[in-house]
């Protein structure tokens, strides 16, 4: 049984070996990592070197039909994928990708070949579904639009060009003349790492901002459009994405600035009736007081924030899916 | 003619030496560096060796009572007043302080007592009034709540206990319970880095968020008020603080928390009617872009907004200056 290749800025499978682009020390080193089990993936996607809702999903899947490929037990696989399941809690992505999987694996004797078919068809799909919100974002955004996006919703946190950075993209390639500017993201520095290396690396010219001079920018009419994922969307709508997601929402809300959600249906959770119900994942303080802080701080780490469904304009991707 | 000593967390005159603890270097080293003269401290302004509104403008008028005992000229010293008033272009305080050091530097021989006496008076003037500021402001602080502040506006920013922290730490004084939330204040993180070493070393208990967290916290309900300085108050009550106290202050006005700004009559501006005419000084991308940010971004890099008056619930120090 063969792997494809498959190929996307975050991950690769190249002559049946799994890879992942270190995005830790993204943008100044670009190191592929070649993974071993879902163990060492689970710790990977945990540390963040593989991360984005979408990503981790087929990160998982391919961990495990990769796994498969290695004659292990069907009950050490069952094990394995209850381990990458559970590696981060909010995105749920993460849970929708293995439990794709699980009735691969529960199974007397799993297929090596259906598990390998089944990551391969989550990758293809999750490339297919970003195109596609390319196309319906990208109507939104007019020539000379200056767009405003948070954290790396780009090909860094999906296995195709991205959800809100891939409308930008599809946009930009359409002819139209925009400009982004890209929230830096604290505290690991999604937008000034990653969302800046691929907007370089795509022609498409940005400007860098702390998270705090969003608002002022927008009170100065400076922004237009505002593009944002999404970790889980609950079906009413309401959705966990990056922390800052909320205070970027509210602010554009407050400036009459449209603001769009673009994810794919992998991202709603229909067991999730609204954002309470959506579980926040809290970090290491490590990650806050860094070089800088006082190291006496006690330190309040929360990786994502929920925001409610009245402060979206529009849901690209996975409106259908949604009870609004 | 000699000075007193005069003692601040960040400037002192000690055995007839000028002297200001290096704020870039703080929390980890706290080295102070003596100032030989007017330009050095235009130059430690500039980087925020020296910062806070109150502060620059106390310095400014040190610095330059400190050169005039060194038998310089008049036409010098005019010039070095000159050089110190346009060191940074927001803050008020430094104007209004090199102003009123001004006429005693345009008469035929300045007097070296004079302006000893004048440099030493605004100081002292900054320390009372930070001390009535810190009573007015803790009669809006109930036993056991949790406030918000954000950058500096403590005891490093002023020549006295501070202006919001000022009012921070009278409560506490006063036996009042409270826990500080401290935005860590990007670019240059005066939150992480400075607000943190003064609440420590005053024994009060905070925790240090990133600023993207502050809307999220308050959502919550997590946050009771919020207390912030000013580096230059227009007659119609718009402010301009640091950048992200806008997009804090839409955020309390939103989630009906009272939002309060604390700073002395040095920072109100007679000459401003509004905020459209308080200019904000850009400063270079490299604070922004850091050690992680991608090397080819363009950067914004605002270092203050300005806030509307209403958002504002209360001014304190500094309300019956202005056409509210």
């Amino acid at each position: 049984v063969l792997f494809k290749e498959l190929n996307s800025l975050g991950l690769k499978i190249n002559q049946q070996k799994l890879t992942i682009l270190d995005q830790e020390l993204l943008p100044h080193r670009e190191v592929w990592l070649e993974v071993s089990d879902p163990y060492q993936m689970s710790n990977y996607i945990r540390s963040l070197k593989v991360r984005g809702a979408p990503l981790i999903g087929v990160a998982a899947a391919l961990a495990i039909a990769d796994y498969a490929k290695k004659d292990v037990s069907r009950d050490e696989l069952l094990k394995s994928a209850m381990t990458l399941r559970g590696a981060r809690p909010t995105a749920v992505n993460l849970m929708n990708a293995v439990d794709r999987m699980l009735p691969l694996l529960k199974v007397p004797t799993p297929s090596v070949a259906n598990l390998v078919a089944k990551a391969t068809e989550i990758f293809e799909e999750d490339v297919r579904l970003c195109l596609e919100m390319g196309l319906e974002g990208a109507k939104f955004i007019n020539d000379g639009d200056t767009v405003l996006t948070h954290c790396n919703a780009g090909g860094l946190a999906t296995a195709g060009i991205g959800t809100a950075v891939g409308v930008i993209k599809t946009a930009h390639d359409q002819g139209k003349k925009i400009h982004v500017y890209v929230d830096e993201t604290r505290p690991l520095l999604q937008g000034a790492r990653l969302t800046s290396w691929e907007l370089h690396r795509h022609g498409i010219p940005f400007t860098l901002i702390c998270d705090n001079m969003a608002g002022f920018l927008m009170s100065l009419g400076k922004i237009q459009k505002i593009f944002v994922g999404a970790d889980r969307i609950a079906k009413n709508g309401d959705f966990a994405n990056k922390i800052g997601t909320f205070t970027v929402a509210t602010m554009a809300s407050v400036h009459k600035i449209p603001f769009y959600v673009v994810a794919p249906s992998t991202t709603v959770d229909p067991n999730c009736p609204n954002g309470k119900n959506i579980p926040v994942e809290q970090r290491d303080p490590k990650e806050v007081i860094g070089a800088e802080g006082h190291p006496s701080s006690q330190v309040y780490n929360p990786a994502f924030d929920v925001s409610p469904r009245h402060l979206v304009t529009e849901y690209i991707g996975c409106k259908q899916y949604l009870d609004l």
